[in-house]
């Protein structure tokens, strides 16, 4: 048996919670959050507290704060023999400054509060100081996942600016995209199911060989048809996308 | 019966000439294309011509040649009592230069060669200069698919370039993250639950809800870590659209 304490009162603590608390082979024992209204939701199946003195013992630590809360957080947590893992996409291992071991349990994912989460679509990545822990990470990912990657803390940073291009930035194109319909009175659910193929095609298909459209076959009348459609912002969007879609593969 | 003609031997055309082939209250008397060798998937099932002059009698004729071809092919459709479409998204109406009437029949989606096709999920934008044509029009459409919309030539057009930015600049956007994780040896298939995950929120959350992430949120911290990974280029890219997350909803 497992023994897990969640540190953290948001979206992934939550979600997290949730699907340890279903499991057999782990035990979650308590959830920390700061405020109070916070622990609400844990208190009908785990114990609770807003005072780091008073956490439990456990195998295993799991932050779930901000960003920037997680070194201050993680050196308030005083045992030694226990791991403590942080969950963020950004942050180094070794921003972690409990006096016990190290690791951190990053899922990638874009998690909101009310949407039912399906863990087994989830990437679960996983880092620890030393293999035995990380043999740890992966028994506990695997009791409410499939997906699991070992991730290094340089690669784990790589991979989150990488997730701000394809969901971030992505879903600004979408943003512009419901811009230019709204403008011309075009309902924008008559993209969707482009989108949804745009985003299925590169589970088959890599993203340079799916690439289409007027920029990759350089289709300058096309091009200067579009331009005149759009605003200064859209326009210098536009123009970069296009430029650098007609740069790649090419040496600079 | 509404007899059909199609013009041209590409991706549109054989897609649409498979399907029409199957419904019984369709008949596909002919398929033209510039080409022999493109002419060859359709001798199986109809008659086919390379010729312009010899086009067999049909109700609609339906052009999908590529857009700088429509004018000329169907200045060269002399049936005076047929109904002429184009299946352009980036060309008007009034391009088409045949002696009778004159329409659209748009398939918004991105068409492979390869892969099978489910008109079920293809929105038909549909445009005719008069009310019977337009019903023709949808009763063809609905002999093959169910998403209906009547669209004009100037509303087909900002649809087009906003095909671009969700469809085009958005697999771009997967690109470079597919760039970013080759260099880091991450597997790019880390991001495909994320990719299809961001695709799919939209149809519950318009885009501007939908948009998370450090530009949104105006985190300096994680904007500067970020761009210290990236190349010239990419962060040329992140720069922008940061910004116009950033800018988004105030007047500019």
């Amino acid at each position: 048996m497992i023994r897990i304490v969640i540190i953290g009162g948001g979206n992934v603590a939550t979600h997290l919670a949730k699907a340890f608390n279903k499991t057999k082979e782990a035990s979650l024992v308590q959830v920390y959050a700061r405020k109070n209204i916070q622990l609400e939701p844990f208190k009908d199946f785990t114990a609770t507290t807003n005072s780091l003195e008073l956490l439990k013992d456990a195998d295993v630590y799991i932050i779930a704060v901000a960003d920037g809360a997680i070194t201050n957080v993680s050196s308030k947590i005083k045992k030694k023999s226990s791991l403590v893992v942080h969950t963020s996409g950004s942050v180094s291992m070794d921003a972690l400054k409990n006096k016990g071991r190290k690791g951190v349990f990053y899922l990638l994912q874009s998690f909101s509060k009310t949407k039912e989460v399906n863990f087994n679509d989830i990437p679960f990545c996983l880092e620890a100081e030393n293999k035995n822990d990380l043999e740890l990470l992966e028994k506990l990912a695997k009791l409410i996942g499939k997906n699991i990657y070992h991730i290094n803390s340089k690669q784990r940073k790589s991979l989150h600016v990488a997730a701000v291009f394809v969901n971030n930035f992505t879903n600004h194109m979408y943003k512009i995209g419901a811009d230019i319909c709204k403008e011309h009175q075009v309902p924008f659910e008559v993209l969707q199911p482009l989108i949804k193929e745009t985003a299925l095609k590169i589970k088959e298909l890599a993203p340079d060989k799916a690439q289409t459209g007027p920029a990759k076959r350089n289709d300058q009348e096309t091009i200067k048809n579009h331009l005149k459609l759009l605003n200064k912002k859209q326009q210098e969007i536009y123009q970069l996308i296009t430029k650098s879609i007609q740069n790649d593969g090419k040496k600079l």
